[in-house]
């Protein structure tokens, strides 16, 4: 894979994360922000890292953003800032950039003004732990279309020793059962006649209807 | 389902999100904040909102958290008050308890004194992004395990035209094909002779190197 | 004349000064600011003033901005709360809305999310000062197009009586004499013969270059 | 025309504004801030830019302001400074002093202490805007006197098609038509068969009162 | 004598002290400062206190302070207030009108919007400490005019025992001995055989340098 | 005279006024305070000015306070610094300790500490200026002792034209006239037939129970 | 024992454990903060609470301080209140009275001014710390004069098994064993045939050096 | 003895006089504050003193804490920094952890992550202060046990020429006296016939009843 060329403009915790994963996958990352500190410490995770103001023009022009492969604007705290950064940006012709917002007038702002693709990390992360929280039995959670998700279900006393085939999930959910965690060995292809230990844990695709009626009726 | 109580500790970003989806799916939910205005604005997704300081004893027993299916803290910023809330909770016999965490130093504390769960919301999502920018195909990344994650894969022209069975990815690549997205419409239960168009959206799940290795060389 | 409602956002100087010059024409003038003794102050010169954050959606809608005439943003130092004001007010369906700008990127924000003009109190009038200070007979300056301008000029020693026939102005310098004060009286249809007095203020229109050609040569 | 030299005290927008506007027009610039970046952004549109407090004596005396052909107090927001570096420079002789004020009271100072003219430009933006808004068909507005005033006018269907002769401006109205703008054309020296489109602009001259009439019965 | 009517304001240090001296004196005192509890202090020695902000001209107005006989404007720590404050009072026709000043320029500034008085009591009085620090035999110093002083000055063993007449103070000196302070005791018209005993004070008027001379070769 | 050396500490408006006029008479003066600015300032009329903290011991020892022939501690603002240094000072063995102070508690701690003189600036000018106030005859006061004061009083209409001898102030009001004030001549010696103009300023000692009568009756 | 009448300023947390310690032992005590909170929150362990500030005479003056058996100045991070505070309660005739210092120069002022006693909290503590640091053995040490103490010692394995009387202390290192600790129990009145074992803890009475000797020879 | 290094983190009051009095005892104290100022005065008490902040993982490492005797977080003010602090020490491997605590909550969150002994030096220094308030005969109190404590009793009147003997104490109130101080002696072994004349003090060992008791009756 093509070694790409990322710039990371915001070193919080969001853009840190961002920054390191991508820099750990062989990629160059360059990273900015305001505050020395922060620069410093960024040191072990990106090609480099700069300081600087990217509301200012000249200085945002001279780093040439629109060479990167993407531009991930990850100041989240300072709405001005992000979108005065994300208007020149895009000015400069950077054709993938992505943007984090604060909240939602800040999305439409952003949307406005021609950011790609807008983040909210809190707000995503909060459904998702409300759908663990919903169930005792959801342990994650990921939402595949708007009304179709995979969650991570636990298998009960109820339906321990019982076979995959034995549940008969297809049929009687419309759910697909993608795999089975027994422990920390995954099973990603099961098989019909694999038996549920109690703890084993299930990954199931299915409709959101589907998925509650079967975490109601069989766990 | 029975209908469950949940006492929301902080109304930022990250308690409003999970006090929102909570309320939507019929729960009790009871949400505090040290924030007048935070706190009535939080009229439209919560059963109660309070204002109130959770690290002040007498206080927090008097709204009796320990009644509650599971408390959540959502007092990110303010470490300090993060950990003598969790602490103060612990000792009055909270059984579940998830809080949100800044960084690890703030993390490893909360492990000491009790948290059930830790949850970084910036960190989490900046990894998710790190994988949708390490490839224009993926869109996007859940990791299942250590060295399995569900991917979303666009299908380039290379594919186009053909059928699931002609592309042989189980066998290939020892993956699955979980789904297929073609605009609005999702096929959860995909066929043999499935037909993949240009821009179809495939939801696959495998080993991380075979994900690579399918990404690589197939599209 | 249709007597018309107006709303203005931000009570600084220039909120202050449109608000008051347009009730004094006969209009309804609704001013809304944060602050308190801004909105007390407010009473001589509106219809009403009112106490209120504009960048809270609820509030703004409950103002019903999209029933007025027309709506002037003059929040000019607070970037931030100037584009969301402006963002949700397009949103509300504004049809007429003037926006005062504090610099060029703040301008073109506004531009992308909608603002019908935009407005530079302390830009423009730099320009028109700097036209008076350029030479000391002009005294005051508006631009008309991009190479056309009125000025005012003070008569000279050099043409102290000399009719506007033996100027000849139009001809040698293809200007229009608009008008001329003479202290306190301003005639706007000057004659031929008019003749003029030292200190005498011409009103003229031309083109930039012969307006310049003009100064130097006749005065 | 002799190069002159300005000496422009204060580079917010207004002083940013004058000195880009008069260094454009090959005049020496020079100007001062107490702000470091600020001094330093204006490299670019001043002949010399120095980092000075005005307030103190020494300093000021030091620029020897008196050697200028005009000095500018841009120091609107700070009335103390504004006051104090005006009361210095007159004591230091310089002939032409211009300042900008916040309001009235720092008006009235202002004036006390010799300053040569005081300028207002939010509030004299406001009026000008208050005159746009007042009517849909004035575009643009200049006080010429107490009750003379020159309009930009937008010619409607109601006139589209007519003579300057036919409208009979002059006689009925008393006022001026000085120009016609017809999109990017400008005739300054309009004829009295010139003919009016629909969206047209005329610049008429003439009194207060004729003007409001003349909208009022011919657009 | 006639009891007068007082306006301070500023309830300061300064304007404690002048209040508190013409309330003791038998005259109507109305004192105003903007800090509450400033105002409440000044009970025991003010006719009436008032929290008021003495720059808003509509309040000013209210007081109506050209219906007093003096009124002092002792606000010395905010120059921009004391100005406009001056300002504004005389405008309203405040006739005898002393304002304490902070520094020069200060000075100046209320000299030319009008002050009758201007008062600088931290400069004065170290003028007065600085003399008596001079000399171990001067305790106090007043300036009568520009070269003339009265001092008080301790008889030392080498005058002691001599009468008046034998110093013969006035024809070597040219200074006259006003008085003689002997313990509690003060005598104004000391006689030519009244004797000096060590530690007496003799209040002296004369020339500055007869002044010092007597001091060198007497004491 | 013997050049003396003084140590003043704080150079806010009193300090330097002490400083100056100490210079002035040709004596040492070092000064200190510990803003960096006052002490560049302070390099016109100081020997030496130094930048320190001295509440800090060691720093107050190494500058040997006790070899001075007096110190003088000039800051009232920050009481608390003012005890420090005056306690430090003390058990320094400085013998002569002369300090300003802020209010009657600051007074009296100084006191304890054993401060050798407390001065109060604001209080003794407002003392002085509130007698100028109490009569329009009196120009300026000084306080000689509980019930004896120096006036300046200005002649009115009614005594212009008498003689000293012909007023008989000495017998009627036991009082002294001790000089005359005519313009700008002084006359310290007035004899019995100097005849007074009106405008003349009499200089006059007497007891203040005998100077109002005086001022009632004759002016 | 007489039931006795404190008055405790200052809530801190030096105020607040004397204030409770003093109500365990049933007298009546009166607490002063000018934190609200913090006064509420001494309900539990206070007679009476205060919101006052205590620099402010009259105030003081109206809680009677005089009429206590002793009053105790716990403001110690403000030396300025803690001072003025002292100063105020002496002069109203508080017989005993305890002040918390902040350091060696506050000490010495509130020496000056006349408290009875003054404490360091932080400073004794530290040597107490320092000496339990400075052996393993010694677990708590309290100083009976300047060369004498009471120190906790662990016994080691080197004299488990021994009788008082075989090791001799009295005689050898003139130090009295006044107790020994075996787990929860406290022996006070230890005889010569008492066997220590692992773990006892004596405590022990004598010269600093010959408990040194004691420590290091023994154990 | 062994000289002993000892890391001390916080040169606030306390851990200064930790570090001041280890360093007297000839231990090597290295000293740590992320204050340049409170570092520099740390030259005097130890052998070395270093600007850090500890809160940072690899500064802290670093320093290998794990390598000294014991070390002290004398950071009390700052919560959070004390709580981090004392994690990533015992996390580093510290053996011997003293931490001081602010409060209650504090303490807990301290144990619970490890620290070896907690220290509050406000809250006990409060409750030795309150014992000796409690009676005036307590000179000091320490206690040694729950219900054991050593106190110094002023020997009143009533015992004065009475022997040690004759008083009866260890008999009738069960209670030791370890020694008598008479002005500057210590008589640590006090004999049955020693007199105690009136202000002798007597440090004496009992149960807290039976020293209530001797008091009541005795003195």
């Amino acid at each position: 894979m093509r070694r790409k060329q990322f710039l990371v403009i915001g070193l919080g915790r969001f853009g840190t994360s961002v920054s390191r994963e991508l820099y750990k996958h062989g990629h160059d990352v360059v990273a900015i922000d305001s505050d020395e500190e922060r620069v410093e410490d960024a040191d072990g995770f990106t090609s480099r890292a700069i300081i600087a103001d990217t509301t200012h023009e000249k200085t945002l022009r001279s780093l040439e953003p629109e060479s990167y492969d993407a531009v991930i604007v990850a100041i989240g705290d300072h709405i001005q800032e992000s979108i005065l950064t994300t208007l020149l940006l895009k000015e400069l012709g950077v054709q993938k950039l992505w943007v984090k917002a604060r909240n939602q007038q800040h999305h439409r702002v952003l949307e406005k003004i021609g950011a790609d693709r807008i983040i909210h990390p809190e707000l995503d992360m909060g459904i998702r732990i409300a759908h663990s929280l919903d169930s005792d039995k959801v342990i994650d959670y990921v939402e595949i279309s708007v009304d179709h998700s995979i969650v991570e279900l636990v298998a009960t006393k109820k339906i321990a020793g019982k076979t995959l085939a034995k549940l008969n999930i297809r049929k009687r959910y419309k759910c697909n059962v993608l795999g089975i965690k027994s422990g920390e060995n995954l099973t990603i292809t099961p098989m019909p006649d694999d038996m549920l230990t109690e703890g084993d844990v299930m990954i199931v695709l299915g409709g959101n209807r589907d998925l509650k009626k079967l975490e109601a009726e069989l766990l």
